[in-house]
């Protein structure tokens, strides 16, 4: 694996500063750096993948353009240069200059990231990026992973995801019991502790494992990636709408000696153009799966009902359970966790006079 | 008032053009275009308005840091150059490149322009968003605006407004006759056609307006801009939900001449930069909101309360009304108005089952 010229590059600190090379000067205006830098950005999805994927492609792309072609992005599908859940090593030790992930893929290592990603019953998209950029989120994530010489950028939302294909139905908390789900991370915790049994799979096998029943249940996104999967078409389920996920933030991830390299305007480039993802990738899920909607409300062997509130009340006692243990283990967990939450409370309250409001209102 | 440079300007189309002055030539890995321009930016708002104001003020200064200086934009305020309501025809006769404002505004000179901004019980911000980035909305803006020589971008969203404070109780659609309420556009009409007054006022003398009885009530945005307006201090007042602005979307639009005179990596820092904005801005107002509601609940002269079910499905059908009168009025309204209905339809389909679910279940 080539390292590339950022490694002992020149740093130009200055917005305005000239060109790199004196004989090419050509300062008007202020002036602008024509160094050139080639990038490899690693990610955790399928290449090209409907959203997540093209999210990252979107980004190569506009930096691109954005930089006439001075910082150019060659971007991997997970697996192709690294495995999906080492983006964050590989970026880290300089490997590879920039990675696109999801922050929750990082417990056990730093596990006070997820909070950046999604929590169940926590912030949903809007709320999230105002956390982020306006309410001390940014600066407690980049605080966070100072030590692993990464700086962080908002990039990137799913919207709420759904809560997943089930072959029977959901009625009461005894219903988890001894139900094989494919569902990681914080809801498969919460599900493990309700009783089932949290399975992990690779997303190439969620489709034969469901269709065969060697598991009874599984979430995966929603109805833009769960139909171009082919779950709706896996068996007689029932769909559920979402509390484990309510909003994810993907996050693009810079080796910190790779940004420092950068000219002022680059990086600028960079930060704005993460933050337009945010709205694009966002935009592509919601009309992706007010599309892909359609087909799952056409077919009549799927059902889309909501679960019991006593079940949702069950699922959130638990996920209180969980979020205690996390911040009481270390001392960023329950920095960030306390910020999370007193946000949350204040936030939430917003959201119920006006997006909730609104939401609720329109269908009156 | 100065005719800038982009009159008869140099127009370099393609991305990797290289430098405008060959004695300059500084081509590295593609090279770059050095030539510098000077925008004005007019807006409807006051300078540096918290939101609305602040926005395009990021705007200008994040495409001077991607540009390296390459293109300053110099915004001004409400009626600094141009009066509030006369940015469309500034910028498209060309007196300036720039404007931001919102495209409800245009009612009376190009009536369907009000689809892209906001229509009550229509869509909200993220809905918006999916239209006009990924739906086919944005390529509609464009046709409309053609013949004005004018290109739009979605540049910004308050998201949901608040449907005002008013100095009764509002049980029953009744409670409107003779109501005189500051409440201007499409919400206004309707209004006028339940029984009340709407009022234009400039915003300087909302409150005044309020505090002495001359008005009823009022809505203006929300929390944060209501609150720094001193709107919650006018009087003893009932607080409102909003059903008329369920997301405004805020547009930057560019004089074509202008816009087609940057070389291409221009376009693609502002095209870039109004998509980031777009995030940014609604996350200054989600984040804004959340404080200032803080010191509306505090307050036990404020009741926050919901309109009654009947009132809202009152003021829905006057709504249904007043869009067939639009519709019905020239061919434009016709052809966008039912691409946004019918996009609603299936987008509002998915956030029933998603965002609204989500946020219903939080609260169980």
């Amino acid at each position: 694996m080539k390292r590339r010229e950022f490694v002992g590059g020149i740093a130009v600190a200055a917005g305005l500063a000239g060109c790199a090379k004196p004989e090419n000067d050509c300062s008007v205006g202020g002036g602008i750096s024509t160094e050139t830098f080639e990038w490899d950005c690693v990610t955790s999805w399928p290449p090209k993948f409907p959203g997540l994927g093209m999210a990252v492609e979107n980004l190569a792309e506009r930096v691109e353009q954005a930089s006439a072609g001075r910082l150019k992005i060659k971007v991997y599908g997970g697996g192709e240069l690294v495995p999906p859940f080492e983006v964050f090593d590989a970026v880290s030790r300089g490997v590879v200059e920039m990675g696109h992930d999801a922050s929750y893929y990082h417990k056990g290592k730093v596990d006070a990231a997820q909070f950046f990603t999604a929590i169940p019953f926590g912030l949903n998209s809007m709320e999230l990026n105002a956390w982020v950029h306006y309410g001390g989120g940014l600066e407690l994530w980049r605080e966070l992973y100072e030590p692993f010489n990464l700086v962080p950028f908002l990039c990137g939302n799913t919207a709420v995801q759904m809560g997943g294909w089930f072959n029977k139905e959901i009625n009461d908390i005894d219903d988890f019991k001894g139900l094989k789900m494919r569902i990681p991370g914080f809801g498969g915790e919460v599900l493990r502790r309700a009783g089932g049994q949290p399975i992990s799979l690779p997303a190439s096998e969620i489709f034969t494992s469901l269709q065969t029943g060697a598991i009874d249940a599984t979430e995966w996104v929603g109805p833009y990636n769960d139909v171009s999967f082919g779950l709706h078409k896996a068996a007689r389920y029932y769909y559920y709408p979402g509390w484990q996920e309510p909003g994810p933030g993907l996050e693009c991830i810079i080796n910190k000696d790779a940004w420092n390299s950068l000219p002022a305007d680059l990086q600028a480039i960079v930060e704005i153009t993460c933050q337009s993802i945010t709205t694009d990738m966002a935009a592509e899920y919601t009309n992706g799966n007010a599309n892909s909607l359609q087909q799952i409300l056409a077919d009549p062997n799927i059902e889309l009902r909501p679960f019991p509130d006593k079940v949702l009340q069950h699922l959130k006692a638990i996920t209180a359970e969980v979020v205690a243990e996390i911040m009481a283990a270390d001392p960023a967990s329950k920095k960030i966790g306390k910020a999370f939450y007193e946000y949350l409370a204040k936030v939430a309250a917003n959201s119920n006079i006006s997006e909730r409001a609104f939401l609720n209102t329109r269908e009156k």
